[in-house]
C-alpha cells in the first residue's frame, strides 16, 4: 500500500450513509502512516492503492474502525498512546494500531508472511532446496499465530463498541484471524480475503502438515472468503477437498464444524477517480514533462512493479532483448522503461534477484545500445507520481507476472493512457480473468510469445489499438471500486441470515 | 529401468495363455539392451524393475510386441539391421528398436522430457528464472513431436500384424503418441500410463500455452489414462477442466472430440519374486555380508535412490543431522547409508545438485562423526546386488521424495527386509496411499519433523515395529504385480464395449 500519494476528492454521493451497520477492518498495513513535518509533529499521511480507497471509501458510508499493525518507530509511539488521530484526514472511522515486540513481528512478516506464504502462493521456491522447514521456521511461525491472536483478541474487544459490526480480514498475514476470532466471538460476521493467488492442492503440500491444516483452518473460520478470481477460489476448494473437508463445488461452500463457508471471487476495481486526481497533481504533471522530453521520438515500452519475484521482470527485460534481435528495424526507435519500486530489501532473495534484472538490463544497453540510445532504462525508486505520468504515455504495457493475485497496473495504466496503448498481459495474473480478451496474451514463462507480443503490439494498426485501448477502458469501468466490499458485505449478510 | 538384473524365475501359471488379444507396448526405454560378450557378440540383458517385469510378464501371456527407441551405439547398430533377437531370453514376443537420429534424440529425451516434463509433474524449477521458453525450447519441442510422431507410424505399422492389438504406451516421453496413433487407426484402443506425478492446473501454465494444451491434447487421444494414484489422476482432470475441457469428475472422465477417455488410478506393484530372485544372487549375498561386517553393532537408516532432484536427498541428509544435533545419545551408534545411483549427468542441475549433497554429507562426518565413526556414507554407483543387500539390514528405511509417482523402493524395501525395519515414508510419494498407515509419515520439506521421524523409527519397540512390518508385506502382497496390466487391458475393453 505504501504512503504519501495525495487523498482523492471524496464523492458526496458515495460518502452518503449507509444502511448497513458498522464494519472493522484489520490488515497488516494500515491506511495511514504519521511522518513528522518541520516542526517535528506528526502528520498522518493515507496510503495509496486500490484497495485503500476501497475500504476507506467503505469505512466512511458505514463508520467502525481499521485495525493494523504499527510500522514505523513514530507509528509505534503513537500507537502506544491510544487510537489515532485522523481527524486532518476527513475520515469518519477510527484507526488503531497494534503494537508488536520488532522481533516478534519480523518473524511473522519476514518470516512467515512474506518468506512462506507468499513464496507458497506464487510457486517462488527452487524446490529441490527450498522451503526447508527446521527450528527456526517453527519459532517463526509460533510468532505468526501470536500476532495473528493478537489481532483478533483487539477485533473481539473492538466489537461491542462498535455495535456488532462486520468484520472484514485482509490478506494472508492474517489467515488465522478468522477462526481466533470465532472463537471469542462465536455469532459475529467475519470475511477475510485474499489479496495473491491461492496455490493448488498439490504444491500447497510444500507446507508442513500440520501447519497447512492449521491455515485452512484459520481461514475457515470466516463466513465468507474472497479472492479476486475464481481460479484463486477453485484452488483453495481444491485444496479443503485434498485435506478431505466438504466441499461443494457447484455452490463453492466449504461445510465446516456445523457452518457452510462460501467461497467466491471478489475482483478488486480500479481507483479511477483517485487516479485521474493523481494524475493531475503538480509533481505527476512534472514527471510527465520530464517523461515526454526523454522519450523523444521513440515508443515506450512499460513496465511498473514492486521490484518483486512474481513480477517476472528477468524474463519481462530477456523478452525485450529478444524481440531487439529479432526485430533489429526497432534499434534506436523503442525505449523500454521499468519503473522498479523497491520491496523486500531485508530478504536475501529479492536483493539478488534484482541484482540478476539489473545486469541483464545492463548486457542489454552495452550489447544493443548504441550511440544516444539505451534501449533499457531501469529506475529502482518509489516514485508514484512518475508513474501516474508513465501510464498516460506508454505505447506497450507489459504485465507479465509468472502468478499476481489481480494486478492493478493492468488495469490502471489503461485507465490513464493517451495513446492507445497496448497491454500485454499475463495469462497468469488475475485481471486477465477481467480485462485479457482485449489484451495481447502471454504465457509468462514464454520468453519468445512475449519478444512476439512486443512486436505485435508495436505493429498493431491504429483502429485495432484504440478499440482495445476503448475495450480496455470500458472493461475497468464496469467494475466501480465500491462494489468489492459491497459485495463481500451482501455475502456476510446473507450468510447470516440463513443461519 | 537400467539393464543387468538377472530374469525373474518365470511363474508357469502366469505364463499361460490369455484369452486378451495380443498387447504392444510402447515405450522411451526398451526391456532389452544388448552388450557385447568377449567374443564380442552382442549379448540381450533385460532391463530392471517392477515396470520391465510388469510388462514383460503380460506380454508373456498374450504376446505382442514391444516398441523403444534405440539407445547404446549397439542398440542403435542392432535395430538398424531389424527386428532384435530376444530367443535367448526366452520370449513369448518381439522387441522392435526405432533409430532416431542422436540430435533429435537428445532434444526429445534430454530438451523435453528430463528437463521440462520431469521438472514440470515434479516441481523442480526456480520459478522466478525457470523454465523460459525461447526459440532453442521450441526446437527441442519439435524432435519431441517428431520422437512422438516416429513412435506412432511404427505402432500403427506394427498394428496389423499383430491382429489389432490393444496398445500401452508408457509415459511422459510419449505423451503425444496417443493422439498421433488415433489418427492412424481410429479404432484402436489405446491406453496410456503415465508414471510421474501430474501436477496440478495451475502449476501446468508454467508451460506454454500452446505446449499444454497439445499435450493434453495428445494423451486425450487415449481411451485410458492412467496415474499410479488418485491424486495424479485427478490432477489431470483438473487441468482438463482449466482448459474449458469436459469433465466429469465423479465418473473419472473426459469428453473428448465425441470420445470419453477414462482416467484412473493403477498403483503398480511390486515384483516381489524377482526381488527374492535378485537377493538370492551370488552377488547380492556377497554384498549383504560385506555389508554386515561394515555396519558392526550400528544401526542402520537407508535410502536407496537415483540421485535425484526429486528425491529430496539433500533434506534427507540435513534432517539425519539434526537428529544427530538433537539426539547425541545416537552418535556412534547408527550410520546413514545412501545408495544413490547415477542419473542425467547430462544435465547441470543434477550435477550441481549432488556435489551439494555430497558437500553437506561430507560437512556432518566432519562436524559430527568422531575416531572411527563416520555417520554418513554416500555411494554413487549403479549397485542394485547392493541395494537388495541392503534392503535387508535396515532398520530405517528413509523414502522421502518431494514428490514421486509411485517410488517402488518404499515397497521393495519391506518385502525384503528382515530386521522389522521402519519406513519413514513422505507423504507425496505415490505409495503413501496404499502402505503410508505402517509408515511413519513425513512431510519431505519438513526437516524437523524428518529429524523426528527418524528417533520415532529407531526408538521404536520391537512389537509395534513388527506390527507395522507385518502389515507392509501384507499391504504390498495384496496388489500383484499382474493387476496393473490386467486392470488396464479390462478398462480397454469395456471401453470398447461401450463404444
Amino acid at each position: 500500500m505504501g504512503a504519501g500519494r495525495p487523498v482523492a476528492p471524496s464523492d458526496p454521493e458515495r460518502a452518503g450513509p449507509s444502511d448497513r451497520g458498522r464494519v472493522v477492518v484489520a490488515s497488516n498495513r494500515g491506511p495511514v502512516t504519521f511522518v513528522p513535518d518541520e516542526a517535528g509533529r506528526p502528520v498522518p499521511r493515507r496510503g495509496v492503492g486500490g484497495l485503500v480507497s476501497a475500504l476507506t471509501g467503505a469505512l466512511q458510508r458505514t463508520g467502525g474502525l481499521w485495525v493494523a499493525a504499527a510500522m514505523s518507530d513514530l507509528d509505534r509511539e503513537l500507537a502506544a498512546r491510544g487510537r489515532l488521530d485522523v481527524a486532518e484526514l476527513g475520515w469518519n472511522f477510527g484507526v488503531r494500531s497494534l503494537v508488536v515486540d520488532p522481533e516478534t513481528y519480523d518473524r511473522f512478516y519476514n518470516g512467515v508472511s512474506n518468506r512462506v506464504l507468499w513464496f507458497l502462493h506464487h510457486y517462488l521456491w527452487d524446490v529441490p532446496r527450498a522451503p526447508s522447514f527446521g527450528p527456526q521456521e517453527r519459532e517463526a511461525w509460533e510468532a505468526y499465530r501470536k500476532v495473528n491472536r493478537t489481532f483478533a483478541r483487539a477485533l473481539a474487544e473492538e466489537g461491542e463498541a462498535q455495535g456488532g459490526p462486520a468484520y472484514l480480514v485482509q490478506d494472508y498475514h492474517l489467515s488465522l484471524v478468522p477462526a481466533a476470532l470465532r472463537e471469542l466471538r462465536p455469532g459475529a460476521p467475519v470475511a477475510h480475503f485474499f489479496h495473491i493467488p491461492f496455490a493448488d492442492p498439490t504444491y500447497v503440500r510444500l507446507l508442513p502438515t500440520a501447519l497447512r491444516r492449521e491455515l485452512l483452518a484459520g481461514m475457515l473460520g470466516a463466513d465468507v472468503l474472497g479472492f479476486h478470481t475464481e481460479r484463486w477460489a477453485r484452488n483453495f476448494l481444491g485444496c479443503c477437498e485434498a485435506e478431505g473437508i466438504r466441499v461443494d463445488r457447484r455452490r463453492r461452500a466449504v461445510s465446516w464444524q456445523g457452518r457452510e463457508v462460501r467461497v467466491r471471487p471478489y475482483p478488486l476495481g480500479a481507483d479511477v477517480e483517485g487516479l485521474a486526481a493523481a494524475a493531475d497533481t503538480p509533481e505527476a504533471r512534472a514527471a510527465l514533462a520530464e517523461l515526454e522530453a526523454w522519450r523523444g521520438e521513440a515508443r515506450l515500452v512499460l513496465r511498473v512493479d514492486r521490484a518483486e519475484l512474481s513480477k517476472n521482470i528477468l524474463r519481462g527485460f530477456l523478452a525485450f532483448e529478444l524481440f531487439l534481435r529479432r526485430y533489429p528495424e526497432w534499434r534506436g526507435r523503442v525505449r523500454f522503461l521499468a519503473l522498479l519500486n523497491p520491496s523486500r530489501g531485508d530478504l536475501e532473495e529479492y536483493a539478488a534477484y534484482v541484482e540478476q534484472c539489473l545486469a541483464v538490463a545492463e548486457r542489454v544497453n552495452r550489447e544493443l545500445g548504441s550511440g544516444g540510445w539505451r534501449p533499457l532504462e531501469v529506475s529502482l525508486k518509489d516514485d508514484f507520481p512518475r508513474a501516474v505520468a508513465a501510464y498516460q504515455l506508454y505505447d506497450v504495457l507489459l504485465v507479465n507476472p509468472v502468478f499476481d493475485g489481480m494486478n492493478l497496473v493492468a488495469k490502471e495504466g489503461p485507465v490513464l493512457n493517451r495513446r492507445d496503448g497496448v497491454l500485454v498481459l499475463s495469462e497468469n495474473a488475475g485481471a486477465f480473468e477481467e480485462v485479457g480478451r482485449y489484451a495481447v496474451r502471454v504465457n509468462p514463462f514464454d520468453v519468445l510469445e512475449t519478444a512476439e507480443a512486443i512486436a505485435a503490439a508495436l505493429a498493431m494498426d491504429r483502429e485495432e489499438r484504440a478499440r482495445r485501448a476503448r475495450a480496455l477502458r470500458r472493461a475497468v469501468r464496469r467494475n466501480p471500486l465500491e462494489r468489492w466490499v459491497e459485495a463481500q458485505l451482501a455475502d456476510l449478510e446473507d450468510a447470516r441470515r440463513r443461519g
